[in-house]
């Protein structure tokens, strides 16, 4: 009855069975194995392009260095103002780029707008003294639990080109939001301009895996020293490789992200007026009083309180192992609280 | 018969069994939780002193971190020439550090000498305008396979406390280090002065898990944001502190040096005056001529050159799982073919 | 009959004297010179307070020096959202702190609002894993030409002290705010919070030297190597201080200042409704038809366009060299042209 | 009788003269303005090409500046082991380059030889894990008053062009070298292989002005950002622009040159066996014992002590306004206390 993060949960049993036929026997270090190619071919293959990859443990260090490989140190990195890499990563970005600006932008529910975007980024290159523009960095699904459709990402696509900027993708729901919209992995990612993608396993079920997605070749050589200098460049690499390639398998991740979805539209629907934002992935955000929270907790359901959405707003996560019984315990609830007052 | 590095080794099952048994369930992400709780518990015990600690994924960011948490911008960094964290990060230390400078300084077998360390901080804070010395670095058992007396430590401990710098020490082969010079690991560290261990789990039998061992207090303050912001805090972190936790287990990892240690003794044993190196831990450096290393290779042993160590030098590296067959097969072949010249 | 910036102005006749001056003879290099000490006598005199000193070539240096002292690389630092080190530095205040943060912050006028500054830091704070709140950098007078009273300082300094944060003070145009208020430079800058000042003298008749004015002790140590090895400590120092120097004595830099601001407040007589910004200092922002502007550019007028207050605005600022005709002059041709529409 | 350095001699009246000129009227600030461009004009025809320049007032932030722009965050900088850049900037290149690795090399009289640095420029790249060899810097004149040969800089230049690293001279001496090789400029620099010169005249007569001149135009434009960035793109200048200029004019900056080198030499002449190292610039390293040196200090002589080149060694470095009386002073002073031993 844990809603507070897909953080929270285990790893999927295909991925831990992978983990630990990968712990026999003996293969190179550093990401020369079987693992790592197999994982290189089947993104290859999810994504229909040639594609190269950087696995890394967390999606700190896959956006950080990501947004590294293009944007210099006087850089303007363009975001949402509720951007994982602006509030929750204590300045990874300037770390990586060695202080680059960040420039969090407004916009309804979660999501940037390409007119808005366009707007920022011609200004701050007008005057010149400020930041060079160099990146524009989407997250999908957004942190409000949002998606962007294929036309606000080409949009965004087309600015970038336009205006000669990166544009980066912090993929830590990829498997989410692309399910949500039920569209190619191309059409979510470099069709619409996507340059490089941060996947992320993580939150869908995988132990501790992430990888950094290059479609534009040329970057794969500003990401390489960069990854190995500030040491996630892993000697198993395998054991990152292994839960990758798991998670990809017999579309087990595509499974895991529909599951996830299906429980947060019912928990959505169950709470319904209560629900303040449009639930479109995993993430279901609420309005609940201070006692029914309250209740909510002693019954033993955990979950954030997230005050930038406003007073009493909480924040619910679903996850590859939520269960009917938890979303519907929890709608039952909250149902009967609010039926009280 | 792979020895070319302990990377290479899968990970034991017991932390394998960890591992499965930890996917089950919801924990609090981001280290609050009862595993890592536990590892420190086990290394206080183990270090005799009330350490704090930062699980990572690599030596080479425990290495940086640690640093980094000691070492201004403009400050000295003393270390053994062959030192990883001189030859092999890319300038991790230098990234961690913003920009510190790293003086590289000879030594016999790999190993540091005090009175040489002391000259070398004297001169350079006497220069007062090259940097600010901050810190030594050691690496326990060294790169090349050696391992310092407990006072050879305590003398360099003495040096850094005399010159008012902090001690580090990087145990990537930790473990094996202490097996071999059988004292308590607290005699081994903050005992003759070492402010921040990398203690290695990763070359010894863990999957992929390293903790940084903070004896002085104060510095965790000035890790803890470095390892957010440098993407190293983990958010599952139960799963690298559920490998430590199994690990450190009824000394499980001891008994994996032990036996890493005993495999290098017997390989070294058998190749008789092939060995170059003293052999003190679980690493053996030999001289076998190009038509020898030719042979090996073919019946699929394999090592790695080691050219630093002069013209046919390689270096063979024992593991936890390592076998007496492999180590007898080597052994054999080698003296076979060097009776034949 | 340039209004474009008081950068333009050439230096003062008792400054260009003191130049010609100390070019005879031989000095210590690197500041351990008469010329230094006594500049810092002066300011010591001047701010009543036990200040240390470093002069450096730029105000940028100056800020961003100052900044880097009181602000780890995860810092935040909260500035308006027009300040210089936000839109003018090309991110300078990041590359001298490692990847701080910038928060700009509206207010009215160009000035930084207390309890806004204070509910900003506290938000930030909050979050935890933004930035680590550092430091307020506020600008006096202001880049819109406007002064901070007294109690406008204070109740920012106060906030400061509150949230234990550092209090910086951009005082590239400090004079021309020191008279408008008609106070003491004490009660201005440390009495009011301010620990440290970036004490502008080229925009008022130096050649081209600022001092950082430390009032906090103990930032001088986080000073001292950051200005040595970002090229910023002179070698012959005395250059410098030679300037600053004649800047200051026999109260030189007041009468600059004032003769500034009266120029200023006569142009903004003359000007009448055309002024959009209450004037304060020496910088006056009116509002001109382009018909107008090409007149007065065709005239000789020169002066730059200020599209950020509004389509048609400009900015007008005068120096210790403008002369009473030239402001005469642009006055009787704008009301001329004014006249005429 | 100063002959600590030669930034303790003033500024040349020329230059003088110069600044007080241009100290009227008013100018475009950065840059843009009738001196930069002069001097731009009149350093193309020195050098008998095409070059940029950018005006700054340190050699280390010129040094840092450069080199930087060649040199990747995980570059290797290749230079003597008494270079300034190493052993007198705190680190400066370290921190402009945010975090590359200095490799100090030894070298007789100060020179590196190309033989040296090709074999450390194809060790460190064949590690491939240390660092990525991006830069050589050669000092001339060397920080031990010696000069490279025409061959000797061709040399460097030739391995520097096979292994595809860029070429920096560090020329606060550069005057005193040329005059001394008597070749031209362009032989010095751009033809022998140099891409990027940091010339010096602050040593040689101005007040404090140095230039960075761009042979390779491509690197203008990494250069531009970083000097705006880190405080040293002066806002006034026409102040650094006019001295720079009036060096320039008339040939006074090789005239400064030779009076220097020949007070050097006639020294030299004078002290006869006391002299250690060859002298041809304007710096004499001899050995005085401990009673010389305090006899001299007492009539009044300054001088630095040098112990890196042992026991006894002091440097004494000639300038413009060296006079011969004072040469001959310390010469009959120094023979006579020798002659009393």
């Amino acid at each position: 009855m844990d809603f507070r993060s897909d953080n929270t949960h285990g790893a999927q049993p295909g991925i831990v069975e992978a983990l630990v036929r990968v712990s026999e026997g003996q293969q190179t270090s550093y990401g020369d194995d079987a693992y790592t190619a197999r994982v290189r071919d089947r993104l290859r293959e999810v994504f229909e392009h040639d594609v190269e990859i950087f696995p890394v443990l967390t999606g700190t260090a896959g956006n950080a260095l990501s947004i590294a490989s293009m944007t210099p140190p006087w850089g303007a990195v363009f975001c949402h103002e509720d951007a994982h890499i602006q509030r929750d990563e204590l300045g990874a970005p300037e770390f990586f780029t060695n202080g680059a600006k960040l420039f969090p932008i407004a916009g309804a529910d979660g999501k940037l707008e390409a007119a808005s975007v366009d707007r920022w980024i011609h200004a701050i290159g007008e005057e010149g003294r400020t930041a060079t523009p160099s990146c524009v960095s989407v997250t999908q699904a957004t942190e409000a639990g949002t998606v962007y459709s294929l036309d606000e990402l080409r949009a965004i696509g087309d600015v970038c080109r336009k205006r000669g900027v990166g544009m980066h993708m912090d993929g830590a729901r990829f498997a989410n939001a692309l399910v949500s919209l039920d569209c190619s992995a191309a059409e979510m990612t470099w069709r619409a301009g996507v340059d490089l993608l941060t996947f992320g396993a993580t939150k869908n079920g995988a132990m501790a895996a992430e990888a950094i997605v290059v479609f534009k070749r040329e970057l794969a050589d500003a990401i390489a020293p960069r990854w190995h200098r500030s040491g996630h460049r892993l000697s198993k690499m395998r054991f990152l490789s292994a839960q990758l390639d798991a998670y990809l398998a017999e579309d087990s991740w595509l499974r895991s992200a529909r599951h996830a979805n299906a429980m947060a539209s019912r928990l959505a629907a169950g709470l319904g007026d209560a629900v303040i934002r449009p639930v479109q992935a995993n993430v279901v955000f609420a309005r609940f009083n201070e006692s029914t929270q309250s209740r909510l907790r002693e019954r033993g359901f955990q979950f954030y309180e997230w005050p930038i959405f406003g007073e009493g707003a909480v924040r619910l996560v679903t996850g590859w192992s939520t269960e009917v019984s938890g979303v519907d315990a929890v709608v039952a609830l909250v149902n009967e609280l609010r039926g009280n007052e």
